[in-house]
């Protein structure tokens, strides 16, 4: 690289302000792609996210999944997707300002004033709210002691790196597709697999369950139904069983060295709930037209958007990015005609 | 490949009519993608299209040309674009019906039929249109033989191969982004460049004019100002010379053996004009929630398609095309319970 410049490997101090055109409210691969296409209208970003990675989702909970209906690739990890979306942001030098959650927002004379945990704040003209479900986290079972297994890792609600499972026993929770998914994916390298789940029939894709049910009965995977996690037993955070209930109250003790409880993400708009926005069944409402929200100068695009037909599909937020973008620049400068260029044509700076 | 299946390698005979979910009419980009979608959703198609190879304009007019705005492709060649849009529709085996130009639509008691040049129907439940700017082709100056230096190549409207140009003296024309990009482009392997333009002022992009006026000054390219074109010499379709005229009558001759006319596309809606559609200025009104046109059953997606906020972008189009194969699933099951997974849970079919 040619010149020093902020990006994700030299993060704005934190503490530090900053004056920019467009605040991007969420790091994942819809405000990823908001970044490239506010600078292709030669707009600055600063991108704000509570995770301390670009990426959001596709980060923090799949990187290694692939994914299937990106546009122009028949197969691509998640990571690999925020890989290349970075790449493609990084000539418009984003100013990434991660593990710092937004607090506030505040309409300024200029525009609008973010402030954030870690203090610094963001002066811009537009905001782009691309934060997905909101802050996530998972659901966590109701279980005494739980804090002390996950803190060595023996309880886990993602699979970052599914080798780290080899040769162990493990009880994954849930009925659906996630836990029916790892099952699969992890009974290959692991010394067992139980799946605990409440109810007898999975919420999982036919064709998921027919698999698991083959390995079920091939003993390859134990179906513990219906069961209901009790408690963990095992000492200094090294988990040595999960304790498992039936509706009528006996109870079993599965020998396992992890849990992986799949019970679905916390959703919580958090902060965002503050921002003024008309807000229902926790997402954003827009004008599909521009993906505006109810107040001028604040967009929202991705997961979090809400507009008649909307489907919540990355490739669709990508395309609410663009329109989010050009209404962001209507709004910055308003009268100014603005010449459109295909990027075939105009290309894009070099680094 | 594991089993026989009709696709570009294996097109249909041509006169061959078939029954199917859905005809997408137009195998650009956003056709290609359609196909992906609706296979998503368990839906067979049908592609047809005048052209005779899948691509749209991105193969007819630009193989090579970078474009930078594809969502996690920082910069791919149209043509690779097209590869992969291709591979990612295959596992759902669309029936390609191409070189075969689409003449006319009618209803039918289970949806639709159109009619090709070729002969051969296409019976279909929905109809998702996708072609761009309809049939499309230059516009071509109006000189005498023409037609004779078009047979041999001396006259060119599009660079399919910029090696072919390698060494020749060429003459471009035209005033916009592809002349001048073009000029850029072979100025380096040319032996001359001279660009023709009837005006001092180009309508390219600012930097791009920038950069041939600097080549100009440097004797690299030779501008041609204020001067048409008025006669092609030569003989046996071997160009030896482009004469030109300006507006006051001074004609100047340039030695040439090729000439590249760059004066835009002549934009042919043709027989989509006949489907009874709501048109407006050559575009396809859609419901922006569906992309359903004002005939139920008939969709529209891509630049053909006009709706409010509408951005002319592949990515828009790839967008729209996922509206569109959920909503014509909703019309050709209507009352269907969809059980909605994400790429990542379900997969795709394996070849």
């Amino acid at each position: 690289m040619a010149d020093a410049r902020r990006d994700t490997d030299s993060p704005a101090p934190p503490g530090t302000g900053v004056e920019t055109d467009v605040a991007i409210v969420g790091a994942g691969p819809v405000g990823l792609f908001a970044v490239f296409e506010c600078g292709m209208l030669d707009m600055r970003c600063a991108v704000l996210d509570a995770l301390d990675a670009p990426g959001g989702q596709c980060i923090a909970l799949y990187p290694e999944k692939p994914i299937y209906d990106i546009p122009g690739y028949p197969e691509i990890a998640a990571g690999t997707l925020i890989e290349n979306l970075l790449a493609q942001a990084r000539p418009f030098r984003p100013d990434f300002r991660l593990g710092n959650p937004v607090t506030s927002l505040a309409k300024t004379e200029k525009g609008f004033r973010l402030a954030t945990a870690g203090g610094g704040a963001v002066e811009a003209g537009a905001v782009i709210v691309a934060a997905g479900v909101g802050a996530f986290g998972p659901n966590r079972p109701p279980l005494p002691n739980l804090a002390r297994f996950e803190a060595t890792g023996a309880v886990q609600y993602f699979v970052k790196r599914r080798d780290d499972f080899a040769g162990k026993r493990i009880v994954i929770a849930g009925g659906g597709d996630s836990a029916v998914d790892w099952a699969l994916s992890l009974a290959p390298l692991a010394r067992g697999v139980a799946v605990v789940h409440r109810r007898d029939k999975f919420r999982a894709a036919p064709e998921s369950e027919r698999r698991l049910r083959a390995l079920a009965a091939e003993g390859k995977i134990e179906l513990v139904v219906p069961y209901q996690l009790d408690a963990l037993e095992g000492s200094g955070g090294n988990l040595e069983a999960v304790i498992v209930k039936s509706l009528d109250g006996q109870t079993r003790r599965l020998p396992a060295d992890a849990l992986l409880p799949f019970f679905g993400l916390a959703q919580d708009l958090g902060p965002i709930a503050g921002f003024g926005l008309a807000i229902e069944r926790n997402l954003i409402k827009v004008d599909p037209a521009t993906c505006s929200t109810n107040v001028a100068g604040i967009f929202a695009v991705g997961d979090i958007a809400a507009y008649p037909g909307k489907l919540k599909l990355i490739l669709s937020g990508f395309a609410e990015a663009a329109l989010a973008a050009h209404a962001a620049r209507a709004h910055l400068r308003p009268g100014e005609a603005f010449h459109f260029e295909y990027s075939t044509t105009r290309g894009v700076p070099k680094p």
